[in-house]
């Protein structure tokens, strides 16, 4: 049998906003929102002001509130709620991904401790219901793979830039102003937001929990227009790809700016959409498409979320208890366009397996095998930028492509 | 807990065989298969004699099997294997989709009256997870529509015809040949096939049973060199397309080929690829993509179901139980065009709106609002060729753009 839920909700931003009407709208599920708690005492807001407190201990000490609702952007603030929450008898959604992320595996055991659950489907990829298939349908599927665009904002920027020769700043703005960008724009830009997505879904896809800190992240922040034009001219498209794989027991994953061919069904994913693709031994491709920012698309999300808390919903994170465990490592090589002016400290040596090169106007690009950790060191270098080569893949590179490729650059 | 299951399979063809070897490699699933009903004494099979037998009481009847997986040709008797095994204590896991879609009703009951599950994930669109999503993601959300490319073989001839400029009964011998279509060619090009799946669908979409025979079915197999070079020059592809949507608590459904065009998502599905997409009031639009044909994808689908036999997993039909109850019926229309030779008797008072007409060389177009009842009519004439327009969206039409595209054909 359903039970009926009673809300207790934090923050009335973008994606609060967006719950509340698709609540209002949605007739089939039992469950109302009580109090919410806002922090700005002068702003006007649309509803009756017997709705908001300021007080957070209006919802987190009420004892008929049974599921929190937290959607704020303060990631320490939003964990302290987290866990008050679950200490109090409450279950928890949420779609602050940072917090997520940084907390996962203690979320983890504080769901077993209080026996309560914590679901966050809204923080990753909005409306697309990737976690929820990655804990219920591919529990058996032999994964090897989760790639995809994580985040809304910057792949609005990259296809305004490209479809609409728009300046980077201005395409910002735009997406400010629409609400896909988070507040803090390097969050999007330098590649964070996607990178908390990851992290939590290796969690779901292998079980296994990471630091974000550990996963790599380059931002679009230092696409040049000679990128752009080196795109365009190949018929590229760059986007912004969130990757893990799985090699022999070790998980690799990284965020980085790729460059991608029309064939890529990633290629054709525009403006705020999100896309997940994940590549099993069986079920062979699985891509799944759906608006990954805005407040509706979170917020229906963050519906289902409480949808499921109707019926006892749990993650399981089945695949923490698979034999033998995945281990992070960022031990690995992958194919890459490296961009410098002249002068920088990088050279053919610098990589595992160098392919081609080219110069021109004082820019320079080296293309080739390179690790980890010498993106991680060129990364922090506001003189070179990183974007994966078309065949990245995480396996041996293909050095006649990529030759080719340079040809005509 | 997880529990130990002890299967006994019905079939081993492509899928038997697919799902065979998905089991023998997923070492996380705790279920074995202890005997396989085949019919065909002389055949030669790759694994032990002593796993097969040609009795199917040795299955039906054996108190050790807890799960009758049927995955046979003939949906007659794989009623009859359905009924008996929920009668004699099994659950059942099946992806005979004729057979689900004209006894999907009197399933639910079986369930209910058995206390044992049916599960047929891998019955509609292979691995793509569309009915435990519908089932367990979208049942809060406003789901307004659904639709997408539901037959792999269909898919594939298309692309072959398109991209390769190959005739028909060359690609569709091929896709036999690679196991993508039913050994009764009908079944797929005159969209039986995907017309059972749609069934299936709207049962798990809107909580409605449909009568396969209700729905309207139209095929490829009409299509003509005019059709294709029509679509060439606008730049459209053909795709059959499966659709169903709810206006004010009705329900259309209809399947039938399409003209594409290539900002539409759909356009891109190739070759044995299948694609759903959903549409809901606030997540809005979703796209899943995946292989819908195969012995692997569909044999990672019915995988699927075992392991959510081992918790228990049921279909709860969900939105059967909503009020209002949302009905199904024919009463409506959709832009069309109509291919005919001179001499048949279509005139512009067949539409419920005429848009536009064109004739040359002996054949005639005519476009326009064509209610279901007409399609219904003309889908039974030789001489008559349906294709829906690119905007054909159950909506008013848009005559403007209509003309504008027969102005160069």
């Amino acid at each position: 049998m359903r039970k009926t839920l009673t809300l207790g909700l934090f923050g009335f931003g973008c994606v609060g906003q967006g719950l509340y009407h698709v609540l209002e709208e949605t007739h089939g599920l039992k469950a109302t929102i009580k109090k919410i708690v806002v922090k700005n005492k002068e702003k006007q807001r649309p509803l009756s002001k017997n709705l908001f407190t300021f007080d957070k201990e209006a919802v987190l000490n009420d004892p008929e509130i049974d599921v929190v609702v937290e959607l704020i952007d303060d990631a320490n603030a939003a964990f302290e709620i987290l866990k008050t929450a679950l200490k109090n008898g409450k279950h928890v959604v949420t779609a602050t991904k940072k917090m997520i992320a940084e907390h996962l595996e203690e979320i983890f055991y504080l769901q077993q401790q209080y026996d309560r659950s914590v679901l966050y489907e809204g923080a990753v990829c909005g409306s697309i219901p990737i976690l929820r298939n990655l804990e219920e349908y591919y529990d058996n599927d032999l994964l090897t793979g989760i790639e995809g665009i994580f985040n809304g904002s910057t792949n609005y920027i990259l296809t305004k830039v490209f479809e609409e020769k728009k300046g980077y700043a201005e395409a910002l703005k735009q997406a400010q102003d629409l609400g896909f960008a988070e507040s803090d724009p390097r969050l999007d830009v330098q590649a964070f937001d996607p990178k908390f997505k990851l992290t939590i879904a290796i969690a779901h896809a292998f079980g296994v929990f990471v630091k974000p800190e550990d996963i790599i992240n380059i931002g679009i922040d230092k696409i040049s227009d000679l990128d752009l034009k080196f795109a365009r001219e190949k018929g590229y498209a760059i986007k912004l790809i969130a990757r893990a794989i799985r090699v022999d027991g070790k998980i690799y994953g990284l965020v980085a700016p790729q460059f991608v061919e029309a064939e890529n069904p990633l290629s054709n994913i525009r403006l705020e959409y999100n896309a997940v693709q994940l590549q099993g031994a069986f079920a062979d491709k699985q891509l799944f498409v759906g608006k990954g920012a805005g407040s509706y698309p979170t917020g229906s999300a963050v519906l289902s979320d409480i949808s499921a808390l109707t019926y006892d919903y749990r993650y399981e994170y089945k695949k923490t208890h698979q034999l033998p465990r995945n281990e992070f490592s960022n031990d690995w090589s992958i194919e890459t366009f490296v961009r410098f002016t002249q002068g920088e400290k990088v050279s053919i040596r610098d990589f595992e397996k160098f392919e081609a090169g080219y110069a021109a106007n004082g820019q320079q690009y080296m293309v080739g095998q390179t690790e980890f950790s010498k993106l991680k060191e060129w990364a922090q270098n506001e003189n070179i930028g990183i974007i994966l080569a078309p065949q990245a893949t995480f396996k041996a590179a293909q050095p006649a492509a990529v030759s080719e490729l340079l040809h005509t650059v």
